[in-house]
């Protein structure tokens, strides 16, 4: 049998092509680094596909991927000037998102509730007008475990998005029904971690 | 207790930011997907910290990951251009490495293990020249397995570099030892993949 051919034929009225060209759901999880780097690798393949990689980073702080959002950015300017690659755009809840103007408030529970409400808002938006062929939902599992997007919602509007948009989520603890839904669900396990060996996160490995 | 805090303090006579900077020996084992990827993140942080990259893919086919060299190769002509980040250099096996001069010759398994060994040289030179801050060596547990290269004399090239090097070995079947020997070890666990709902690989996504 030919190396990676697939073990079973669905019965979904698709053809071969239909469905090798089908956009993908990916899910990386598991309590182990590597999830968002291989989610921005994955990343790096869009971009060189021409295809706009919108990168949405449900996190607080602006300290990490600091290191992919400079070379994201980089790669975005290499497209603007010689047409090479595709547009990238890096959002951050950190800072309250780009596309919101206002005061910035104190961190409180309230306000990241809202603001993951207002990145998912967004997204879909996005979405709709089929405006990213790979959008890299950064950290997107932890709203949806704390209940402040709704996890149904998110499946319900995956399944229904239009056109060739790939999505990736990443974060520890996805939900069973998300990876019911998912394509494709890579878990990063911890074989060894220099913290056990007494060793703090340093620059250019963290972040 | 803070969070990342480290559970045991080590007995090796550093200070906890000698400790902190010390190079990372780093494996992505496993069987699935997000190993490169994964490498490749790790990469995009170092050409933002300004350390030279150089990747190193120790495979035939030149068809994967040229979604990766292409943006990296972008990455390194900002470098030339404007300074920001680093350079990078990207050596391919299955083109007969960039620094060879020679007729190709038909494939064959010699010819395979001659290159991987031409591979391996060409990186220690280029550790005992410290050209580089984060090396990707690409699926080099393979020429492990296979005895192209000699697992204990990798590991103690490895041990005895000199400088700041970070390394990032991927590959299926990490050798014992040389997990033994790593700072951070990651394995890539699949939970479901397109393939089992009859899916094969796709542009953009698996290169």
């Amino acid at each position: 049998m030919p190396k990676g051919f697939p073990t079973t034929v669905p019965d979904d009225g698709l053809t071969t092509r239909q469905r090798r060209n089908r956009p993908l759901l990916i899910v990386h999880t598991g309590e182990m680094k590597g999830k968002s780097t291989a989610a921005f690798g994955l990343a790096l393949r869009a971009w060189n596909q021409g295809w706009p990689v919108g990168v949405f980073q449900f996190v607080k702080s602006a300290k990490w991927k600091v290191g992919e959002e400079a070379a994201f950015r980089a790669l975005g300017r290499v497209h603007e000037h010689s047409g090479e690659g595709a547009p990238v755009e890096w959002h951050k809840m950190g800072e309250g998102w780009s596309w919101i103007q206002r005061e910035r408030l104190d961190e409180d529970a309230d306000r990241s509730a809202r603001d993951a409400r207002e990145g998912w808002a967004q997204i879909k938006r996005d979405l709709a007008a089929e405006k990213f062929g790979c959008y890299v939902l950064d950290e997107f599992t932890y709203p949806m475990t704390w209940g402040w997007v709704e996890v149904a919602e998110v499946i319900e509007t995956l399944a229904d998005r239009p056109g060739h948009q790939h999505v990736i989520i990443t974060g520890r603890g996805a939900d069973p029904a998300l990876i019911q839904a998912a394509d494709l669900v890579v878990e990063m396990t911890k074989i060894k971690h220099p913290m056990d060996a007494g060793q703090k996160g340093q620059r250019g490995i963290e972040w």
